[in-house]
């Protein structure tokens, strides 16, 4: 029987990849995505764009409303910061944290992963970049994991042991455009910017580009990124 | 400051005496419900009048699409059992059951805790009535409540510890329906039934109605519930 797994595509960098790094592992791949009142809702097309271009078994796209429980800027209520220091987007948890995020796509995965009978869920988050991200911490991963071999008809049952496999939970995002570079990764697709223009054109100056500039710079790959500024 | 919980608010008996047991412990009460595509809406409704009744400070419902993952009686895909015994019932985990069903409720639950900065969750888990559904074990809210505690904002900041309270976890159905009416709950607002007709009128079949109508005879406390056969 073919391997399945269930992969959390936001259509930036980091989920690409890691959509990538499954179907290395030769993982049938159920791409999972969540409209959830983000401002940039355009990452759900750019998802959908890159799961049709990797080769998806099937790609998923999730209305959840996170707005209701308002504070934090990616959701509306806040303003998105803009030219930040390095040491500034590592002090602290930031403002573009939404509360219990991972903890719900997780979950969501997970009754997917349930019906499919899919073993693995891939997560691209990453505790490097997003120091300031309690649920990305690997040891959230690992009490997410546990929780879940608890929570199952199958892990009650016994069959199968559900893992939630981060491969890029330690890397630097050069290191991730790296790999995902040497996997065919097409990066133009991908979009990280928080808060893009109609066109969907990068505002340049957001945590989120500073973070994707600095990467294609520490890979040494060029950046094809289109930026409002430049 | 006052003590602030969110409570899972379904509409059923369970969920109900929770918010019982919460006010009694004089929490200020922020009640949660879902819309998930279940066949029985009209939760909601009977929710909607208790929260209201009960006088919580706020009642939200969240719509989730659990359609989308199939798999369960709940979400429509497979026939609602009838007339089952208690073994029948206890024997292997339900069709009823939804895939990670109470690992998304929390999940939103836990998204409002940090926004209200609630320490507090209450579930009306019950682990002897559907000892079939392995999200409902106390192994189970142990792993929750520890992967909860590594997933938030206040968490990491190492203000506040959150608990997730479930008070009926090894109570009887009887005993509920007991220690609800002790604190005033007025059950004729409760909806159990899995499958009620257009009028609101519980099946008096499912394995939902057999276990109130069990419940209310083991409390002796006459049963005000309208059922389409009786």
């Amino acid at each position: 029987m073919d391997k399945k797994a269930v992969v959390l595509l936001s259509g930036g960098i980091d989920s690409t990849t890691t959509l990538a790094i499954a179907k290395s592992q030769r993982y049938d791949v159920y791409a999972m995505s969540f409209r959830y009142g983000q401002r940039h809702a355009l990452e759900c097309e750019r998802a959908k764009q890159i799961a049709q271009q990797m080769g998806v078994k099937k790609h998923t796209v999730v209305d959840i409303d996170l707005r209701s429980f308002g504070g934090s800027a990616l959701t509306g209520d806040i303003e998105v910061p803009r030219d930040r220091s390095h040491e500034e987007m590592g002090s602290g948890i930031p403002v573009t944290y939404v509360p219990a995020r991972n903890t719900i796509f997780l979950s969501f995965a997970l009754a997917w992963a349930e019906t499919l009978e899919a073993d693995t869920i891939f997560s691209g988050v990453n505790a490097l970049d997003y120091s300031g991200y309690p649920d990305c911490r690997p040891e959230y991963i690992e009490a997410y994991q546990r929780m879940a071999n608890l929570a199952t008809k199958a892990a009650v049952e016994g069959h199968t042991e559900l893992n939630v496999q981060t491969p890029l939970i330690s890397m630097t995002k050069g290191e991730i455009i790296k790999k995902g570079s040497e996997l065919g990764v097409k990066y133009e697709l991908t979009l990280s910017c928080y808060d893009p223009d109609d066109h969907g054109r990068a505002c340049g100056t957001c945590d989120s580009c500073l973070l994707r500039k600095k990467g294609f710079v520490e890979a040494g790959i060029s950046d094809s990124t289109i930026y409002q500024l430049g």
